[in-house]
């Protein structure tokens, strides 16, 4: 086989890639450990930024998200000292819309199928190899069946845990990571949203978020000890815990009903350097994690891909490797300041064991600026709308 | 004796709100511990919000400040990834005035000779008693002979390791305190300052500024470890050291010379709360301490002076104690910002010990973001020219 693109991992970013390289006239083949009902199956966040909304329109799978997306034009912080209003489209011109991160993904296989576009699923064993000549190639095994692909270049879109990442030697791979002390307890229930927009609470309890999905589904988050199993849970127990965590009126109005989902992630930070090695690049999860408040794991996936696309598009339409050779720093510096975003939301909203009376007391000041002062409040929408690319 | 307000300390804080009351025909008395010169000697910041220049002009005792005085329209920041500038003027309107410390506090002795004003110097065994009464009082001795002063209101303006602080019960009083793992080595040297402005720099070495008092004096600073001694720096290794942790072209300029004097400083947040306890008010360092990154030491303390001035102001000239019953809650929550604003600003800034290559990228993502985005530069610079009272 052969193809101008391999993109191992068959999530959303690498469906993006491989649906923006195709408008382009660029070939590519997908490769997915998993089954699409699989893939499909996993609960992600739901907000995405504008870049993504480019994207998502350049690529022609836009239609559905504009039509039953909910554009948010601003969040709600709650903490002990009182709830206040963050109005992203005042301070940026722009809003952020939520529109779940599955749906993005069912989008994109349906709009790759139309295409006949290629994906491989149930692929085992994917190895890259040659990257770093003008002619790598990958192999991989189905069905007890070594299958091999020429190509131009390997895009790594296969997570944390993938193939990708380990392929670029550990002598020229730098990683940088931070686990944080808690997790977070995450229940979808088929029942309206507490309020319009999501809400972000810092309570002496814990940190709690409540999302949605959408009219009638919702997805409320509680920070939890790491040693937590969700079948420490009951539904009970976490409405309840949800509700001390929230303001007053909020708890008030919280809808509650049987979890159709109930699970418990825990919060990293994580960069690989550099992310590209050779003709390998490496898109999203692969190459960072970001906790997931402020909702940036999709979002800055989205932009590696469109470093990467735009790269692409340049070597195949103008011969100009330019792109290819800047990707991994251009990359780079946009996941570094999403990950500068995520662990400062982090710190602002969750409890930490560690902290002191004092750090409790900055967190606090912290709250209290970005409550009282609108440059401090201007900063914080820029990141979450998401800065230019 | 007999006075309205009894005031306990003879630095800045303690003369500024004497002379403000003596503007507006309020008695008090001014105890000092030391003499006059042993208190002029102190070198400490020199960098003036807008918020103290007005106090200084309400209380009369501007004109040489004006004169003399150097107004700085912004700063710059230097860093591994090269220098910028934050041009607070532009940014918010408002510049900071560079004028030592010592001079105010010059000024401020001028003024209160002038006006015939009462200051007490070399008191011992100062007391505070029944600050919680309609009726408080304060002992102290002098040459051996015990005095007393009759009073409607104490201000605490004796600093850290004044008595005022310690005449609030434990019972009420809570302190909140952070230490940092480094102390600032300074030096004062008649050489012209490097630049017309102040350099704030993070390098890899740690942290250096260049500052200034006047055209023909400058105040440099670099981190050091909490171990060193003064004396385990000669000029030389300082001048050095310093070079080294300054970009390029700033080094190249530096003009150096003998120090005039030389310390280390630790660094420290703390705060007590409440600030008022019955008729004795905390101002100043009596009741915080920030880490001079930024300079709002002398800065908080005027924000108490003024929050304190025109509390007793209302209350002889309006019969009105509204100012004095929320005297605690307002002060601090202007200190609380500061507070935060100097802890952020040396945790952009340093080099910590115990600081992860991650939490090293996240300083560097900072700077970067702050470089590069207005908000947050706008943020920056409104903390540093003042919040408003």
């Amino acid at each position: 086989m052969r193809t101008q693109v391999v993109i191992i991992g068959g999530g959303p970013s690498g469906l993006l890639l491989s649906q923006l390289l195709h408008v382009r006239g660029i070939d590519s083949i997908v490769l997915e450990r998993k089954t699409r009902d699989y893939v499909l199956g996993r609960i992600r966040a739901g907000v995405l930024e504008r870049g993504l909304l480019d994207l998502m329109r350049e690529a022609g799978i836009a239609d559905r998200m504009e039509r039953e997306g909910h554009p948010h034009d601003g969040t709600s912080i709650a903490h002990p000292g009182g709830m206040f209003h963050i109005d992203f489209k005042a301070l940026t011109g722009h809003s952020v819309m939520v529109y779940g991160q599955t749906e993005v993904t069912r989008d994109l296989y349906d709009a790759r199928e139309k295409a006949d576009g290629r994906i491989e699923f149930e692929v085992e064993q994917v190895e890259i190899h040659d990257a770093d000549s003008a002619k790598p190639h990958v192999t991989f095994r189905r069905d007890g069946t070594e299958h091999r692909i020429d190509c131009d270049f390997v895009a790594g879109c296969d997570g944390y845990h993938g193939v990708s990442r380990q392929a670029i030697p550990l002598a020229v791979r730098c990683e940088y990571e931070k686990t944080y002390p808690f997790g977070w307890l995450g229940i979808l229930s088929e029942t309206p949203p507490v309020n319009d927009e999501l809400i972000y609470a810092n309570s002496e309890r814990g940190f709690a978020l409540c999302s949605m999905r959408n009219e009638n589904l919702s997805r409320y988050y509680i920070q939890c000890a790491l040693s937590d199993k969700p079948e420490d849970w009951t539904d009970a127990a976490f409405w309840q815990e949800l509700k001390r965590r929230l303001p007053g009126e909020v708890a008030e109005n919280l809808v509650t009903g049987p979890s159709i989902e109930k699970s418990i992630a825990p919060l990293r930070s994580f960069v690989c350097e550099p992310m590209r090695w050779g003709r390998l690049f490496l898109c999203g999860d692969a190459a960072h994690i970001v906790p997931p408040t402020g909702a940036k794991g999709l979002n800055t996936a989205a932009s590696d891909v469109h470093y990467l696309y735009n790269a692409l598009r340049q070597f195949y339409e103008e011969r100009d490797p330019e792109g290819i050779d800047r990707y991994s720093e251009r990359a780079l510096a946009r996941v570094w300041k999403a990950e500068r975003f995520s662990w400062w939301f982090s710190s602002l909203l969750h409890r930490y064991p560690e902290q002191s009376a004092f750090d409790l007391r900055m967190q606090r000041a912290e709250l209290e600026f970005l409550k009282s002062n609108r440059a401090a409040q201007t900063a914080m929408a820029e990141n979450y709308v998401g800065l230019p690319y």
